[in-house]
Formats: structure tokens, C-alpha cells, sequence
């Protein structure tokens, strides 16, 4: 059994804290904010994001960073994506270089334009780094219903210890090297999410719902390939998989604010009603820039970056889409 | 404008033909049941199959096959898979040579294991023969809700000529040469279709459908590109589109029986109870065919079919697909 420190407990942070715990693991987990902090000790659940499940018993929860990641054999982080660069940086002096450091936060920092492993060897050019990926939303894994998911590492042997780690009868664990790859599809597929919400609050059906993430995952890929990584990914769980469950499920905040989008409400209000982080409009803006400077079209991509500025709207730009010349299918 | 001539007046034949005669061409319908024929002639409308939605004037209901076809630029087979072969040999006396055949059944045929244009192209060697599938339900496209295909065929003009006739500004149609991997998309995503039905009406949650469908669409290309499809088509709109649509729409009959089939009915009795022909049933038994044949692996298909054959029950098999060894993503 490991020693598992856990910064961040959002939802997903809970239900891999349930996940790890459920199997033996001694775990601790932290939040930043202070008052959540403390409703996770005085009730043993995580009754703002994922309630009505309780601890495990072996699930401490930590009082400080320092007490979080002690002795720990692996730190599971779990903040947003904008913030995992601070999350890192305020665990810096307990981490150790023997500690196994696995990241869940799918985005693209905004004002740098680095995906998060990036950041992490930027601070941490030794660090013994995995990225945990894949159709995954927290409510289930909670539950305990099946679920499959990937971790990716440059190093094979490392995301095999952690395939080992988490790995239960009903989560289950592929490995795989990209890195790259899998970042990209965890991150971007939020921008389909949003457009595919934003579609199902216009009225549009399954059919344009479909169309529209089957074109995204081919700009999704058409960047990914450029900036490295292997196309096979995108056909996979951190891929297509992770498309899929944004896409089409209601536990989604990117596809829920898109949907209030999509009936009318300006991006900055239904992004303030989800009252989560809602990372595509985050991860718009950066592959709108990413594929511009890499000189990739992706259509959809800058059809949602002109309604989140507010330089066009929701139903024009279903038009733009719709009324393109007629096409090949692999053009 | 064309003249045009319908085969099958199910919801999809009756869909099309409302967006052709919508066009402006000149589309005669006929269906093999005369009763079903009846109604459509004395209700102007397809009461049982899309109701709500008056035929156009220049939609004709055609009293023969011969009637249907005659003078026709192009003729639409909209029969279900293990009917076309009878429905191609009842229109042949009356097709010529010039006429565009273009078919939108999904299926393999099970006595032979063949793919439709195979016994296109058995029974008329020279046919300008075209393949339209995608992510379109029916109902969606009668009620001119956006909506993508593709038209595969040998020929890239054929195909281009097909397109032209068919797209809209509600109804976008890009072309393929590949008519193997679209003909192998659209009849394999049945079989996912039943086992994403299967997975929700054992209670299991979204990820576990994700994660079925990703694993699904992995053998599905597995099998197409043994069979010489393009592996490209299986991350297009009649790959993954239509599978996404199918997956996760209730318009799909082959996921309603799935659902039944999960919640614990037995198999024959979970067809019986959706009324109209379940493709994905007989898809399966071709598929697990052809895995045999060709040695692909195709574990989600074989435990479908176990499950048909009343060798497996539906629980036992999820977790013998859970609980497979520990794996390498792309292995």
C-alpha cells in the first residue's frame, strides 16, 4: 500500500481520493480554500462537489501542504488547470525527487500557452511526472461505476507504477508515452463541449451534435499532430473517449454553460451561472492562438473564440459552418 | 432538377425523400407493404414511421416498383440490409444502365457475409452505385434540423453528382471513394449501439459508455482495415459520427434493445418489443463471422454475441471486459 497526498478537492480530487483510499492506500487530501477545508473535516464528505459519499476511513484529511504530501509516495494534483503552476510551486519544499507527481488538471495555461506538463518540468526538470486522462466524470467514479482511463508518461515503467496504484475492478487503467497527445485531447475536447452545448441550447439535434464533434476531433487532431503528438491518441479514451462523455452528459460544466449560450445568455453570464470553472473558455482562447501561431485551421475553434468576444453570434456561426462549400471528406 | 425514385418508405427512405422533393425534384415513393403504401397515399403523410410531416406537392406515392423508377435519374434503396437484395432484384427489370443507384441500407448481409455494394455489384457488374451514411436520424432530418453524410462510391464524380443532388443548407453532404470503410462504419456501429444500450440498462454510467464506445470503434477499424477499408473513414462522420448518434441518441432502435436486453429482458423478446427491424442483431452474428474469418480480435463483438446466443448473460460479460489484463493503450 502507498502514501497518496492529494492537493485539491474538487470533485475529481474526491473521487480519486475514494478511488485510492477504497483500495487501501493511505491517503490525505487538501484544498486551498480554508472553509471547504474544514466542512471536508467536520462532515468526513465532500458535500459542495461530490456529496453523499462518505470517507473511507483510511482518507485523512490534511491540515497544511506540508502534512499533505509527508512521506508520501505519490501527490495526486487535482487543481484547475490555471492554477496547477501555483499548486506546484506551493508544494515545491516538501516534494521530494523519489515522489511519484500525477496531474488530472486538463487545460492550457492562457497566458503562457503551455500545456501542464510543460509547467511542471519547467519547475521540476527531474520530476517523476504522469498525466492521468480519460471519460471520467467524478459523479460516477464516486459511485463506483466503471470507468477507464489512461496514464501517460515519458517514461513506460513510471505509468505502469501508477496503472498499478489505481487500478480496481472497476477502474480500469491503460498506459501509454503520449504525453502529448493526451494532454492535448483532455484539453481541447472542452472547446467541442462548449460548441456542442451551445448547439443542444439552440434547438439543433443529435445529428448536428455528432457532425460537430466529429469535425472537432479532426481540428483537435490536426493540432495535435503538429505540436507532436501521435494520432492514434485521439482515437483513444483521452481522445474520442473524453469527447464523448463532455459531449454528450449533463455532469459536464463546459457543455451546461455552452447550452445557456446557446439559448441566449451572454458567455460571461452562463460562464458566472455554472459557478464552477468552466476551463474551455480558458482552452479557447489558447488553441485560438495555438493554431494560429502553428498555422492550423480549426474552424470551430475560432467560430466559438468570435462568440466568447462577442463578435459573433451563437447562430451565425452554425450557419458559417453549415454553409461551407461542399467538401471531400478528408480535405 | 431530377426525377427520383424512392424504395422503402421506412422513416429514413420517408426523410429523404422530404429533403429531395423539398429541393424542388420530382420524387415518386413506393414501399413493399401495400397496406403501409395505402396510407401514405390517403394520409400524404408516413403515419406510422415520421408522423407530422406532410409530404411536399411533387412528392409522389408511387402504386408499382415499375411506376417509381420509370424515367428516374436516380433511384434511392432505403430497405432494411437483409431486404435489398430482394429489393434490387424486384427493381432490375426497370433500372437502366445511366440511372445513379444509391443505397443508405446498414448492414451486412448474414447468409453471405457480404456488404451491400458486393451484391450491388453481384447482380449489376456495371451499377452507378453510391453509398450515403452518416450521423441522421431520421426524425432530425425531417424536421430539416441540421444534419452531415457522406456519399462513398468507387467513382469520385458519381459521388460529387450525388452530392450536388442532396445537399441543402440544412442538409451537408461531403464525398468519399471509400465505400468499404463506410459501408463497415455504418453497420458495425449497430453492434456498439446495442452494447451502449445493454450498458445503460444495467445502470452503468456515462464513462462506462464511453469508454465501450472508444473500444468499440477500435474494433471496428481493426476488422475495416483487414478488409481493405481506409482507416481514415473510421474517425469521420460515417466512423465515429454515426456511432456517437447511435450510441447515444433514444431515436436508436438497436440501443432501446439494448437497454431491455440489459435491464434483464431476454434477447428475442427485447427485439420483438421495438416493432421494427434491430440491424444490430443480425450485424452481430456477420461481424463475429468475419472476426473468425479474418482473425481480428474483436472482444466487445464476441461477448455481444455470447450474450444473443444465450451463452453469456449481459453482467457476466462487462466484467469479463472490465477485468481483462492490465494493457498498453495501443496494444
Amino acid at each position: 500500500m502507498k502514501k497518496v497526498g492529494v492537493i485539491g478537492a474538487g470533485s475529481w480530487g474526491t473521487a480519486l481520493a475514494l478511488t485510492l483510499s477504497g483500495k487501501g492506500h493511505q491517503v490525505t487530501i487538501w484544498d486551498v480554500n480554508p472553509q471547504h477545508l474544514e466542512e471536508l473535516q467536520a462532515k468526513r464528505e465532500n458535500v459542495r462537489y461530490l456529496p453523499d459519499i462518505k470517507f473511507n476511513d483510511n482518507m485523512k484529511i490534511g491540515k497544511t501542504v506540508e502534512e499533505t504530501i509527508k512521506d508520501a509516495d505519490m501527490v495526486l494534483f487535482s487543481a484547475p488547470a490555471q492554477h496547477f503552476r501555483s499548486a506546484l510551486e506551493n508544494a515545491l519544499p516538501y516534494l521530494k525527487p523519489e515522489m511519484i507527481l500525477v496531474n488530472v488538471a486538463k487545460g492550457i495555461e492562457q497566458k503562457t500557452l503551455l500545456r501542464m506538463s510543460k509547467i511542471a518540468f519547467e519547475i521540476l526538470p527531474e520530476a517523476r511526472y504522469v498525466v492521468l486522462s480519460g471519460p471520467s466524470h467524478a459523479e460516477e467514479v464516486g459511485l463506483r461505476l466503471p470507468t477507464t482511463v489512461a496514464v501517460a508518461s515519458n517514461d513506460l515503467k513510471l505509468a505502469e507504477e501508477v496503472q498499478e496504484i489505481f487500478m480496481t475492478d472497476r477502474f480500469r487503467v491503460y498506459t501509454t508515452e503520449d504525453v502529448v497527445g493526451v494532454e492535448l485531447g483532455g484539453s481541447l475536447k472542452n472547446i467541442i463541449a462548449l460548441c456542442a452545448g451551445i448547439s443542444d441550447g439552440m434547438g439543433f439535434g443529435d445529428n448536428a451534435k455528432a457532425a460537430l464533434m466529429t469535425r472537432g476531433l479532426a481540428e483537435i487532431k490536426r493540432l495535435g499532430i503538429k505540436l507532436g503528438a501521435d494520432p492514434a491518441t485521439f482515437a483513444g479514451l483521452t481522445g474520442v473517449g473524453d469527447l464523448i462523455v463532455t459531449c454528450t452528459s449533463m455532469h459536464s460544466r463546459n457543455r451546461r454553460c455552452g447550452i445557456m449560450i446557446g439559448e441566449g445568455m451572454a458567455p460571461e453570464e452562463a460562464t458566472e451561472k455554472v459557478g464552477m470553472v468552466v476551463e474551455g473558455m480558458f482552452t479557447t482562447e489558447a488553441a485560438y492562438e495555438l493554431a494560429q501561431r502553428e498555422q492550423v485551421e480549426m474552424p470551430i475553434t475560432q467560430q466559438l473564440y468570435e462568440v466568447i468576444n462577442g463578435r459573433a453570434d451563437a447562430r451565425d456561426a452554425v450557419e458559417i459552418l453549415m454553409g461551407r462549400d461542399k467538401k471531400h471528406e478528408q480535405a
